[in-house]
């Protein structure tokens, strides 16, 4: 038995992340201290992460978090390094970042359904780790952390159950995906409506959620499969994505019409609401048929409410619901999902709007903001290379 | 081959039935003329009605019907002739009434879902039978039918799939209350939300449907069963239906928060709201734990809308959704419930508060209507005795 490599005993190290201080902006790329990783918990090198609306929302204050914090909930990186504890992954793992991290002790985590973890749910609500503590550091002062991901920074420390370990050879920026958009709107198909062959299918929003609902429900063998969004050029998009129908909602106010004409008068067998309004919201329930299923996917401000005619619940008995990161349960369904992209069934690429470096974070929510990006994909400059960490220092 | 006894030419009858002129009543018992069944048509000598919070919503105008009209739609009885083309039934059958009767031909009857059969609720609307006519007439004018069962009268006609046959030898005073309030609840409970033993549930409001959907929830298995109702004489009841807990709303308006405490803080797997107030099916929605079903059964005026929180819909990824009629397939869950209550396994008898004649329906609805009444059955006289057509035209 020969001798294990002695590890370099684990430090701070300065990192370049994207930090949120107030409500407003502005989104500033700072240089931050970053500690290692404490008990439990896995430190990693950011490949890529995807600009997601929830940042937006975080942005704008609709998605209130503590702050400061180091934004990002979407990406994939390598290992860099564990904490004690640590047994699911180790340094040089490539893995996707999981913004609802299990508990695996809670009630939901037992009955199956960790998407409903209380833990993450309050580690997002403190913006804080598993823990309680916080890992990054900025003129002395703590940053809190992001749905537990903060992946807009060229590296992270993230619990142990917040990265899902990947197969070899995936290119982590198209990986990176994964661990958002595309397992909510897979999962808000597959997992929470269950969509069968034959079936209907309308999608209101066809920003980068909305078209991996159109994926996936062309891949669960849905049609018609009815596109509904205010740009034309999202229409376009999701008709590349398996959309059969699109209804352009910025000519008529009116979606419901439109979906009952290409559904014999019935109204959708489901419809999914990808925007996170309650407009749009009671729309989506409004072009279900009978019997139909309303999944609820885009996240609205805290304080909002949706008015649902009482009558009609009993004497239409649709089910209306909602989806948080797709019912998934991310050790099982990332990787399948991945599979799923390598066997040509499902597709990133056609996501992607932009690759672009860190520096242009602000640019890129202003892209998605303005309609213009579907999803933006930032690239870390030296991410996965061991020799940035002194990089990022000297930048410090 | 022997020839067949030459049946009596049909011909209209006279019949005793509560008729409703205009909304806030008076309900009148009234001698009204009933011509015999038309095509796809039964008339049926009606043994005994429930008397149903519908009734009462018709009575109030909470639920909007065609009048002047006949009511009742619970109920049971013995055919007594049959239309052309009427192939399922022949006269001495016992049946019990389905007030959707769905006609087999529409969407929703072709995917098993009779429950939403468009034409079954044409026919709510219209106040008629399917043809469009109506059979019942006073005073030269006509009287619409309500839910094409009309059955709060000695004798009613209805469309061939609104009767149920059962096997012979069932009180039909029982049997009465299956076709409605026995259905809706025990289907809301086996059919919608598909309670699993070792589940949690709540019930808001332990009316007639209420205690049904305790003992279905009894039946399948569930543990806790928590019945919430203003009144402690439903609650007591409740617990002879199968509540292990109860939770008296009169003493507090907060029923959510004794339905976390009875669940580990969690809220209950499933709630059932069977009273129809936007309030308590708010509250319904509040008492059931993340990914948990609440199923409106009450049925709200037309108007009434419900608040929902938007952000709640993904992040709690609850179900709202809602039945009628219990979601069932009266042909087959009809004769299904009755061998439940002949094994034991469900009580009739204890829903029943009174039994009373025709002439006393108004005090029936009236007691309902205060609380006093769980179920009031309606007996008529000489239902099953041919001798009473010519009795009741005598009346006339």
């Amino acid at each position: 038995m020969s001798a294990a490599p002695v590890p370099a005993p684990p430090a701070p190290i300065a990192v370049r992340a994207a930090v949120l201080e107030d409500v407003g902006g502005p989104l500033r790329v700072e240089t931050v201290e970053l500690d290692p990783p404490g008990p439990g918990e896995v430190r990693v090198r950011v490949a890529a992460a995807g600009v997601c609306r929830s940042d937006l929302h975080v942005l704008h204050g609709t998605l209130p978090v503590p702050l400061p914090a180091v934004l990002g909930h979407e990406g994939a990186g390598i290992v860099e390094s564990v904490g004690p504890g640590v047994t699911r992954v180790r340094p040089g793992d490539p893995v996707v970042f999981n913004w609802v991290p299990g508990c695996g002790r809670c009630h939901y985590c037992r009955i199956g359904r960790p998407d409903l973890c209380d833990a993450a749910f309050d580690m997002q609500v403190s913006g804080t780790l598993p823990s309680g503590e916080t890992r990054f550091r900025l003129g002395g002062r703590a940053l809190h952390h992001f749905s537990g991901v903060s992946c807009m920074a060229e590296a992270t420390v993230v619990p142990e159950a917040g990265v899902v370990p990947i197969p070899p050879g995936i290119p982590l920026e198209r990986a990176a995906l994964v661990g958002c958009a595309v397992t909510t709107g897979y999962g808000a198909v597959v997992h929470t409506a269950g969509v069968r062959p034959g079936t209907s299918v309308a999608v209101l929003g066809c920003g980068g959620v909305g078209l991996n609902v159109i994926q996936a429900a062309r891949l669960a063998g849905a049609h018609p499969i009815i596109a509904i969004d205010v740009r034309p050029d999202k229409l376009a998009l999701a008709r590349r994505f398996g959309a059969t129908h699109t209804v352009d909602a910025g000519r008529s106010e009116d979606v419901i019409t439109p979906v009952l004409e290409l559904t014999d008068g019935l109204g959708a067998d489901y419809a999914f609401e990808v925007i996170g309004r309650p407009e749009t919201i009671a729309a989506a329930y409004g072009a279900v048929r009978k019997g139909g299923t309303a999944v609820v996917v885009g996240v609205a401000a805290p304080h909002e409410e949706v008015a649902i005619n009482a009558f009609s619940l009993p004497s239409q008995s649709k089910v209306l619901t909602g989806t948080w990161y797709g019912r998934s349960r991310p050790d099982v369904d990332i990787p399948r999902i991945l599979a799923l992209v390598q066997a040509g069934r499902l597709d990133l690429d056609g996501l992607v709007s932009a690759t672009v470096p860190l520096d242009a974070v602000g640019e890129a929510l202003e892209a998605l903001e303005s309609g213009r990006a579907v999803r933006t994909v930032i690239r870390m400059g030296e991410a996965g290379d061991a020799g940035e960490a002194g990089d990022a220092a000297e930048g410090k």
